[in-house]
């Protein structure tokens, strides 16, 4: 399938570009961008900050501006917008008859937009028949929700979940480039993002909960988060405390994590992790910059799970901002919608 | 008064060297450590780490032996050994009728040794009368738990604390010297701490609980505690959710905190900040690389105060690990046992 | 004397805001920015970067246009504008007759503008008396220029210098704020910084030039620079290599660096150091993060003085990238002109 | 071939066996170590700090004592013994019979020791010859030289080279584990690695140097090193200026690294990068973080050629310390003998 990049040349669009390089189901058709880099080829137009090289398929390719016209020949795009593009853009390609695999935080607490993470809500897609236009909009959860919620997901299923306490330590990455001043951050934590507490208070119970009469009903839980930037590149590691609907050992909580059975299993997403959530027993693990790569920062790691005195019991869990918790996510959501036989060749719709 | 110091190497015996340095109260008169280190002048011996030189006035002197007849000119002793040695050596000091000011964990929770923050429990010093050796053991607590317990006493004070969660992001310089190997921790976070989860979950208790019949009663609270280990330099910066006793807002809760009146202001202790907890408004502080060094590293640093979905309030606490954390609170620790008649030169002790 | 500050709310404006604060002969009376900031009150036009925090004087006085109009008051101004807006307007403050001490790079080379050291080149202020308008400009060097030529000015005067070969390892804060984004600098060297190279060429022979005829004969000397930016806040590094006029030991060229007489001893100059260049014998020493700030970041730190193969002596020099190398250096040349009769109140000048 | 690593636990021993893992031609016989680690697993003998976990093939494989008997079924061992220990150890297993292909640097300089970089000197393998015990000993050079060399080599070839200025700034990993404190590094530059620039000045004389009547003729240049520990994980980065025998255009360099020829190209040697050198023009590159890692880390980057005011040209050149510059440099030796026919399994051998 031939696919769009909305955002190409920001930092989630260059992720994208480097995940889709070699991709057996999607191959890039167009880089799309905003006035300033349209019509320059990509290699200039963006300033690649890859710590592999520019995937030279695409370094001599013309960037064109992010309207619909501009990608007709798209089979659908991944939108690497930020949020104030995201609103003005994403509709007009879902108008247009494109559909958005959007990593924006735009829409995604919309009720007919399904916020999505493919082991954990594949059934949430039915949102997209709610969507009046010719095509729709699916996205992918906030970098910091997304590994909490992963492995929330086995004690939700198992036990319940009541309440959570979440202390973030994030990446620089996360806050894209040139993002975080070296001044602000070498040898130092900012105990402080922007918006960042109140998406994990609120994404977790919409992707935690059930699909009712076509509809979400949130998960019941309480969620209290606080938010940390830290001087580490890549992964966000989370520090969380959980309040189980029904009383379970940390032992039984780490054998219900570890044994989690992925719905994606037997699907063949190329993307998919083997083991989407792997838990430590190494008490000094997981590290990001020790285990942030695992199956291709796809996997979530969990470790120190151990009893709390105040809720019930806690964990850290990490996660790859960039990858699991954006441009991987949203490829991943595309390979399992395309399974689900939601995204098809525009030909193939047509018809 | 003469001083000597137990651990003069190491890196607390070292910033014990250095805050003495020029101290109005206290002289150095002998700086003592292990067999390896004895008779060899100080500045071969320690190898320096400090940000400021070595003091010259300690430079050349010679390294004595950490023995009670070594130290016998000393009115009192501080003690930065490593808890292996402090459980062999502090009690035959005492026991020799030298005063220990200890910052080793070996004492501390002992029920006749006072845990001491002079601003917090300067009554506490009243169980070194149930102690039976000639001098004495007095101790601070962990470099974690201060910041801890100097946010949460006006809070004890003025609504009860029933319960707190805290997740620690900790400076290098708390693991010692070498303490940890740069390869483990640039751009990297370490999520374990050995021990230290234990101890911020029972000194706090034991610091901000009430003498009765010469003994202290523990404080009645539920502690969770979280470890992390993060690439800053000094300064441990604590994310904290309470309960309270009685119903209280995030602003009241902040000018509580704010308006704190030391028990020590008109003591005129030269160590003791003129503020001990500043409250910041602006959302991105405290750090630990711009704020740690606030009223020479004594001041406890808070910010973010609000609302928290889980329990009742929130906030980040940011405290300097290796002065009021350590060898600055243990002075100042001396200075407030001066200031009430129990340190005094042994020759007035004895007359 | 009162002061104006040209770009105030810029990275350089607040290293003077800081340094003046408290200063015996400068007060501020204007704190000058471009049409953005004006009209606002410092403490919200400036985001400020400092360590400690923004003086109490300063925060809530009123940003005003750099123009000279709206620094009629000033008996001169301190310039921190960057290059393009000191090209538009250190000329206009100069016509308007008030004196420009600039860490701009425009000027510099200038032929009838001082590049100034004080105690390097003091005698070079002579140059004043060829600008044409009724105030003037001085200038002092680049960052990475500053400590270099400290060190190399006593072999100058004692051996003669015939070629210099230096590679920097530069700090962050050189960059200015928000300077280099952390995704590029941490755990990182980025070997390159636009421009720097050919200051270290040509300035170095300006400063150490002779005053000949009114004007400035540059010294005759060959200089190579390679400059690399490394992750360090403050304080650059730098490796040097020189050939000699005249045969001397490494031995001699340390003591001729170590004995060092500065031509402002007895000037009583609040800014000057009392030692300009330190020598140290540790050959892990000096290091940016320990010896920066030695008296107050206006010494110049050298180490490991030994025989280079390739020419005669190779040193490691430390300096502090804006303190010495920027405001503080600025200042120092405010003082020094003050010292000579060149800078006084506006009213004494025109009396 | 079956292979022994002496060593095996520490930095360089995990190396190898990170790196040998699922080689085509080398299977992993025995993990050999001093005798605290021998007789436990060595899951439990090494704190292995590799980026990517542990192989499960040798986790629960038992470690021997680094005794030639222990090693009697090994084809060859490779040795990432510490200088002290290769002093004692290597000559034993050369006397029983068993070729030791080292990183250690103890016979770096011994005459009829080759000291080997494939691409550059293939031919000194011939002083194998010369040493007169049944096993032999090969060693690859310093991490710190080995970039320099293969940039050189071209050079050498094409222009000659007279001599060579070269200041490094030098990754943590170069440092073993734990290796440097944190404390000592984080935000700093130390300008000091012991006896690291010793080795810049003569390595290189040996490994460019010629064989005639078999013994090495070194080659005829100057140079001079400083060297700097800087907070990098992987990949030593140096500034290199050179005085060239025949005069050159920077172009005319950068041509001729970017056009070197390996002389194993046809050779089929595993771990032999398709490319040596490669030439950036990107003025902002190699970095040490984004180009480490280029052809599994064998890959030398040479960035920057220009000019050089006081030799002839310059350039940075960048390679990966720990692979290039220690164990896969010495797979790729042991690689290249195997193709020389001087390795064989000792079965063949004794045939």
């Amino acid at each position: 399938m031939k696919v769009g990049i909305l955002g190409a040349t920001g930092a989630v669009g260059q992720k994208f570009v480097e995940l889709l390089d070699g991709h057996p189901h999607f191959e890039i058709e167009a880089l799309a961008a905003s006035e300033r880099s349209a019509g320059r080829p990509y290699r200039e137009a963006s300033n690649w900050i890859g710590a592999r090289e520019m995937p030279a398929a695409v370094a001599d390719r013309e960037v064109v501006l992010a309207e619909p016209d501009a990608l007709a020949d798209c089979d659908f795009v991944f939108s690497g917008l930020d949020a104030s593009a995201a609103e003005v853009l994403e509709h007009r390609f879902a108008e247009a008859g494109i559909p958005v695999i959007s990593n924006a935080r735009t829409h995604r607490m919309d009720p007919d937009v399904p916020l999505l993470i493919p082991e954990v809500n594949p059934d949430h897609t039915a949102l997209i028949d709610r969507q009046t236009t010719p095509g729709w909009i699916v996205t992918n959860p906030n970098c910091s929700t997304v590994g909490l919620v992963m492995a929330l997901k086995p004690l939700v299923d198992a036990f319940g979940v009541e309440a959570v306490s979440v202390v973030t330590m994030q990446a620089l990455s996360g806050a894209g480039y040139p993002g975080v001043s070296s001044l602000d951050v070498l040898g130092n934590v900012v105990p402080f993002i922007g918006g960042e507490e109140d998406k994990l208070v609120h994404e977790p119970r919409k992707l935690l909960g059930s699909l009712e009469d076509g509809a979400i009903r949130p998960y019941e839980m309480t969620v209290s988060a606080q938010c940390n930037r830290v001087p580490v590149l890549d992964g966000h590691l989370e520090c969380v405390s959980v309040k189980l609907g029904t009383a379970a050992s940390p032992e039984e909580v780490a054998e219900v994590m570890a044994s989690f059975e992925s719905p994606l299993a037997g699907m063949d997403l190329p993307t998919a992790p083997a083991r989407p959530v792997r838990v430590f027993e190494d008490e000094r693990f997981p590290q990001p910059r020790r285990h942030v790569e695992a199956e291709g920062g796809m996997q979530v790691s969990v470790g120190r799970v151990r009893a709390c005195a105040l809720l019930d019991v806690k964990f850290v869990v990490l996660s790859h901002n960039t990858i699991r918790g954006a441009a991987g996510g949203a490829i991943l959501n595309a390979e399992l919608l395309q399974a689900q036989g939601r995204l098809m060749p525009r030909a193939v719709a047509a018809a």
